[in-house]
């Protein structure tokens, strides 16, 4: 090693999902790998960490460990929810120079992507050598130009075998359920619901997504019908549903609105969407057996409900990032890019592309009712959510005949 | 087959499990085998199905299709919650007796279990030659005389599995976490939720269960003083905590009280619990990021998390039934007894001993502290989760030296 070694910084942020971690360490062992790197830092706790220096050296960790960290979920360096400002990606140019970090990787969403934009562009007007790789890392799949994210097909997964099991469980003790699915902007993790479907008469029957305007009075009386159908009725809902005037119903009732550094309300982790739509059903609609779930953190940090797909790809976005990295010598944001059904690879988009961009659903992916997917977004997710997904199976009719016939 | 052929009737009360199925398709595969049973009915939602003669003939079904079944979620024949008093239980035997059935079996928990002794009790003082059978089920695990009861493994997996899950993301972006666990009286599912820590300062740090007295102020200062020693604070919470008077916390806050025909208030299918203590512990404690969860539905009916171990076991608890209920000419419910570690064998109690009555945690599976489990609890729990049990891992430390050094 010579006197001033070839360093490289990763960094994870935003919320964590259950692949972000295969990211991390495809991006060490790729790192390892390379004649031209030397060091591998970790910064703890996303950005707030590098403006810390709270860096700790992925070096020094065994690759067997590595390994299993990968299929752990979560962020293993720690995240952020810190927005940085102008002065804030600043304050980050100036740790990674002051440390000879020459490759900068940043794991995450939208805002991380943006992030790794400022960086560059800082790093270009002081006339630093710095690459900035963006790799991809959302839930809620909302990343322009790219097929989907690293992150999603697992959640979806979860979102499906929740929805399969809750629609097993309201057909044994039949009622109205509402599920409220995460999701600000984009409703693909809650169409991901549609998956658990088998049987035409399975729920969900209704599903509604940020793409569409929510109306209560027409939700009521979609409820109504389905209901009187079937004699029960599963909903899968999005925490972003949002009336005409794109003011979401779960802030209509929420008395302290909490935000976020990005002037996000912050609409996870409370149950009051789904209480509040229940009370409707219950009281306007007359229905006595009405429960409602919210997935909350479950959706992303499950452990044990993976997509081997998705853990596969998220590996490679990393590995991909330092191959960009040293042989094309370019700054960008990785991206997925479909090739078969089902086949992927990666491509570097610029950062300008993507970052502070936001993907919804296409119009083709939702049903002309808008309270159900199409058979196009079936295609498109179901190789996602890889291979073992649990199956339902029913008992075929075979009634026996009455003999005091009284009922 | 002779003019009158001998026929068994088997049903599902109460919640749906993840394994009440294996049970079911038990006693259908094992009556199948018995040449004493020409004919096994099973009824439509439970004790309701039978008194509308609501029958289906499971000897229709294909063996192929009731494996599948039995691996599947939930109740394949339907349930209720209908909890039949002594008129309800003449007209059970009445059908029953117009059937000419021979054999009941009744897969449940307590309410089931009493059902069935006051259905054996009626056959009896009428002279009918009938055999009555209790399979229990149940996630709450609150039976007496049994080690546990066949779904509660599966719903405690899911609910270790989920806490393993919420204290990585909860360790990627620090808070307080609190996630709201079934159980009215008994809380072994809740305790589970230790089963998911694995590193000293894993979470959950804080477990409330109902057989411990809950008081809030108390409460906020275990939350305080945890989140000043490890940042963050992972909550589990019982739905059926109380106050000293006995009345639920949840049921305190409440304004629309819903009550099943047991007289139960409701305590899930809403997110109220975990919002109130998340509310009481923002604005009491000034904590800034404090996310509930409600587990909901989810834990006893999500596809895709069962313990091996019970599933094996619902399975054998039927087959059981049956070979008490040929061989042994007695009424009775089938109970699990630990036999080694881990091996199990199964008993025929009386209805008496089991029927209406609640077990709830033994004093030495609660910590001196009140808020955490025992070695006892851990080591009684852990054989019961089943193989395959997801691991998680972190990196080791290796801070690297600050060079600006400003932080």
């Amino acid at each position: 090693m010579s006197a001033s070694p070839t360093k490289i910084l990763v960094a994870q942020g935003g919320g964590p999902t259950a692949v972000i971690n295969q990211s991390l360490v495809g991006v060490v062992l790729e790192a390892r790998r390379h004649r031209g790197i030397d060091l591998v830092y970790g910064a703890r706790h996303g950005v707030r960490g590098i403006v810390n220096e709270d860096f700790v050296d992925l070096t020094q960790e065994t690759s067997h460990n590595l390994e299993l960290v990968a299929g752990t979920p979560a962020a293993a360096l720690g995240s952020t929810r810190d927005k940085p400002d102008l002065a804030y990606c600043q304050e980050i140019f100036k740790v990674l120079q002051a440390h000879g970090i020459r490759h900068f990787f940043n794991i995450g969403g939208n805002d991380s992507s943006d992030t790794t934009r400022i960086v560059a562009d800082e790093a270009r007007r002081a006339g630093y050598a710095l690459r900035c790789l963006h790799i991809p890392k959302t839930i809620d799949n909302d990343l322009v130009l790219n097929d989907h994210t690293p992150g999603f097909p697992s959640a979806a997964r979860f979102v499906a075998q929740a929805f399969a099991g809750a629609n097993l469980d309201n057909a044994a003790l039949p009622g109205v359920y509402v599920g409220v699915v995460m999701g600000r902007h984009a409703g693909f993790l809650t169409a991901a619901s549609a998956l658990g479907k088998k049987f035409p008469d399975d729920g969900p029957h209704l599903i509604y997504v940020p793409e569409r305007v929510f109306e209560l009075d027409r939700f009521l009386a979609d409820v109504k019908a389905t209901h009187e159908r079937h004699g029960r009725c599963v909903i899968a809902v999005s925490e972003g549903i949002h009336d005409a005037s794109g003011r979401p119903i779960a802030a209509q009732l929420a008395k302290d609105l909490e935000q976020d550094a990005h002037g996000n309300v912050q609409l996870s982790g409370s149950g009051a969407l789904a209480d509040l739509l229940c009370q409707e059903i219950k009281s306007r609609l007359g229905i006595k057996r009405v429960r409602g779930d919210t997935f909350g953190y479950l959706q992303r940090s499950f452990v044990g409900c993976v997509s081997d797909v998705d853990a596969r790809e998220a590996r490679e976005v990393g590995e991909k990032a330092v191959q960009f990295a040293m042989w094309g010598d370019r700054d960008g944001s990785v991206a997925i890019k479909r090739t078969g059904f089902y086949s992927a690879d990666y491509e570097l988009l610029r950062l300008e592309a993507v970052a502070g961009k936001t993907r919804t659903m296409d119009d083709a992916f939702i049903a002309p009712s808008g309270t159900d997917v199409t058979d196009a977004f079936r295609l498109y997710l179901r190789p996602l959510l890889g291979s073992g997904m649990p199956d339902a199976f029913r008992l075929r009719p075979a009634p026996v005949p009455k003999v005091l016939g009284r009922a």
